[in-house]
């Protein structure tokens, strides 16, 4: 079994943003050499996803009046988390909705995905340096 | 290492709907040979979920009935998604609270399940030929 | 490859909690001797989750203020699913929002983790014993 890893870095310069990692997840795939197996793709921090989904901006704006929706930002006062000093209790929340992590087949050295799928960071705490592991196992 | 991979096929006949689909990823086990290792099961279409519960009707019911609450379908115009043409916008969002994938542990050639476990298929904008893949590895 | 199984044992003795359950995984992963693979760890119950998140008992407060009002226990009577008799209707809902698994990434033989990620059982229907899988792939 060979394995390979990988951190991808992000700095979303605004409070929330979906950022397509598609490619940079290809990359660390194609540098792994590894051609049958398995990838996991995971936000390190807990007010980040990584999902997958459609790279269409329209939705991604219903993500993200969805998500205000279920989990609004403001006031911060409702979150007791935000006693602590922070104001990203709702982010927190959001993150559970989208996801922590993907696990996507490795077949013929490649992404086996459907059709539309595409890797997404979703960020709901940004404005600082943030990161996501690529963890491929296989041979 | 083993590997092995199949995909299912499904076409729903109405727009939403469940397939307990744990005979179809238990016929792809026994074919792989894989006595210890993971399988992953995902949805390659991004208006679908893989996800494991209880196969009840009831729930199943509950399950509809939430979602809809969640993220309704109508009216289509609520989603700037569905200005592409489309009108499964809120089937992206439904989506997302199910999962797009489960991945479940191999122990001694067998799906390594609690007693009540059992693998679904999750359709939200059916109607059509839709494919989830098994991806096997292990031993 | 080599593979490792473990079953930890929750009995939660109010109707919902979270328990943070990294040290039990860190345990598992330290007898299984792997050294690079992946770790599944998922609840065997339909009614709980197994999820990554922060340590912060108000942050637990707003999951659990937020989770009954996406999916409230009572009235028991508006799921279809408690007709069976049960009255965890709500439960089921909870844990999807919530998962059912993490997979998570090993490092040089360490569960590879951002700053804050701690692994949570969350029980939405205890006072009973209920089971969570940890099964390690690797070498």
């Amino acid at each position: 079994m060979k394995s390979y890893r990988k951190e991808l870095m992000f700095n979303v310069p605004a409070r929330r943003g979906f950022v397509n990692i598609t490619p940079q997840v290809q990359s660390a795939l194609k540098e792994s050499g590894i051609i049958e197996g398995i990838v996991l793709v995971n936000a390190m921090h807990i007010t980040a996803s990584v999902f997958i989904n459609d790279d269409e901006s329209g939705l991604h704006q219903d993500y993200e009046k969805w998500l205000e929706r279920l989990a609004p930002h403001e006031p911060v006062s409702q979150y007791l988390h935000n006693r602590t000093g922070e104001d990203n209790g709702d982010a927190h929340l959001k993150r559970q909705v989208m996801g922590r992590e993907v696990v996507v087949a490795i077949t013929n050295g490649r992404l086996d995905f459907g059709t539309w799928e595409q890797i997404f960071y979703g960020e709901f705490d940004g404005r600082r340096k943030k990161r996501v592991l690529v963890k491929i196992i296989g041979e």
